[in-house]
């Protein structure tokens, strides 16, 4: 079989398109985000990408359907002058080679409907969970540096240190080195330990201010509060548990 | 060398036929109810394949000949409107690329002989005994569901809650989604702890029934018998001495 | 570049051939009474094999010379009805596609050499250190039974357990089922925890008989010797530290 | 897509053009070396890899410029009868397979520039701070020897013991297989602790009497002494726990 298939369901005429990847990943911030926009949005789908360099499973739903893993593309027609495109997906392709197939054959497949730029989301691991997370930014071109700090996009020197690993960076290098599309990555915040829609929440309001569509963010904000209250429980619980600890240290 | 070899034996004309998946897994539920199928029908062999996503291993009998690794493919022309087919073997393909690979020749190969639907089998591990396995479901297609639970297989919301990972996940979903044609996956619950025939024979039962064929189960009755008593001893063994445990707990 | 890389470098006219491999393994019994043959009988190569299964790695030798590893084939002429080939090299392949492929191109390669028999070199690991170690079989046809058994080769009943797995393996089962040729595989036991001249001075002995060559032993007897002294004096040592211990046992 | 995909900015017109190897490894000698000639000599960039052999990732500059991981060939017109070639790279390839294709391609590149012979670049681990670093050498051919102990490099008996692995030995040995061109692996002593300017030095001296040019060595001489001025430090300070240790030594 060919190790990447790609089955197209429409054919939509998209002018100067901007493609949005949100695969899983730290925090699922990408993922929460792009999903989000897909069901507010009421987004088609364009295209199902199934393929070896994914998982060999099906997932299960609840009346006992079975959905094989894959990555797919939604796409909607801006009323402004750019079209946007957005992928999602179960997994990451797993592999390295996985990781340059997927990405290549997808940005081979968009340049079909005139993708011209690509923002990738991202969470940014804080290690600890962030009161505001901030959207921290990398760009292919520093052009692009502008229109993103108007944005709210912060650029913080040296941050993030190790680079970008995974689809949100390679997606950026190959459009820029293979196809001469410039892109940027918005990286959310999040403490990293669960699916994170906080960040997520602040990468799509800045997706809606560079892309100029609006979007009802009740949900998330309500899905973001629940969260918190959670997490706001385990940080006591956490704190008074250290302070206990505290009290006796003596004890070692 | 390809990476796959196909050497085929038969060339039946077979209509409406279902493949039966029955690759080893968990508590090799699956292969050991395939194998008693083959036997107790007389199956003949349809076709063996050799792969690179084996092992580099031959297996070794006890007078010393050498068999090579392998997934066989067995058929059998059954008296009502469906003939059947099953797919045995020694082991899974050993990785992502091989699972799709091996799954997606299989059943390019099996077009040939007017497939129609897939069941693959594969068991449920509940990580404890049981005294009466159940067999859980997932299906390609709601429209299958009736008959399936008219036949026994239970579909409990949210099990399983993973999904389905290896042969059988994946040959339900490349058949669907790359093939056109629906399937089903009956898994007998077993505790996952050793071969386990008693999750087997609830698997054959369903599949008679489905299928239409009658068959000796006598054999397989025995053998969980005989493993019921190996696995009653360990139990009790193992609830004496939680007993003694218990007794002693204030020791450390 | 192509994955196996084959460079030839003499085309004798051989008839009716054995292929003897011996490549690295348990206790390296099959390398090094592959390397013994081609060194005492001055054995003619063939060619070298250079692939990306090997490690990407060169050795150096003690004047500083690099050494690209490899697999050899050498050659033999024997006055009677039968030439020889041997394989041996630096690495197996190093991963389950390398080992499939390795060994097809040779087996592919030599099929121009009349291959017509191929005896398979192993060890067979005991755990302990063996005072006369026997050579194990394993055959790809009974009927090659007779004459092993009549050389002293010994088939003891499930033995061994889980098959053969790597080169020696392979080999016998892709030239049985691909090639149409048997074969046997010949082990050596070994204690397994070192590089082992006496269960491949064994081997060897049973070789030299199967194949009707004359060879001399003398310095793989002086190897084994030096090897059993070593070994035996770890022996004792490890008998009188068990002793001790057991002097002591009451101490914990 | 293509496995290694090259980008090749230039045709510049070489003869008898020497390769020198300096991706990362031990001590990150070879590279050291190769990036500072390449700085200070203003070389001129031939061409940049990409390829799926190298990890799924971009670097992110302080300004927050995505850079997509790459190796980079750079090249000199010198002034005596041989020009020379440098690679340099963010990565070696990370499997068995990718070291030999980006090898074999790079080689494959290179010959349409008169490849006339290859140095690699290395570092050779000593687990300790070395005083003086010697520069190991080890060769495709002996008659390269002579030229290179007359440079200052050394071949000590049984050094390195376990051959060279990696790129700066899988080049050596596929230039010469395949490619019919002579080499020779330079490496630097190291402590292999950290990235070593000190064995970097060394080995660029030696180049640059090798290929006769010259070089302004007073900023990585610089870099060396602030290393060493730290290490001092650490080695003094673990001098000094080890003093103390010793006198508590009676405690355990």
């Amino acid at each position: 079989m060919e190790k990447i298939l790609i089955k197209q369901y429409k054919k939509p005429k998209l002018s100067n398109s901007i493609l949005i990847g949100g695969l899983p990943g730290i925090g699922n911030v990408g993922k929460i985000a792009a999903d989000y926009i897909i069901e507010k949005l009421k987004m088609q789908k364009l295209a199902d990408i199934f393929s070896q360099y994914l998982p060999p499973q099906v997932f299960v739903s609840e009346e006992g359907l079975t959905h094989l893993v894959r990555n797919s593309i939604y796409y909607k027609k801006l009323p402004g002058r750019r079209d946007m495109l957005i992928l999602v997906g179960d997994f990451q392709g797993t592999t390295q080679e996985g990781q340059y197939e997927m990405t290549y054959n997808i940005l081979e497949l968009l340049r079909k409907f005139d993708l011209s730029l690509v923002y990738t989301l991202g969470g940014y691991s804080t290690g600890r969970i962030v009161e505001n997370p901030r959207v921290l930014g990398a760009v292919t071109d520093l052009t692009l540096l502008d229109s993103l700090k108007g944005n709210g996009v912060v650029f913080p020197k040296g941050e993030p240190g190790g680079g970008i690993v995974g689809s949100a960076g390679i997606m950026l290098g190959l459009a820029k080195e293979l196809f001469d599309i410039d892109g940027a990555c918005l990286m959310g915040e999040t403490s990293g330990y669960f699916a994170d829609p906080r960040g997520a929440m602040e990468v799509i309001k800045i997706l809606a201010a560079l892309l100029g569509f609006t979007i009802d963010l009740k949900d998330i904000e309500e899905r973001s509060k629940q969260l918190e209250q959670l997490t706001g429980k385990v940080q006591e619980d956490i704190q008074n548990r250290a302070q206990k600890k505290d009290d006796l240290g003596y004890f070692g």
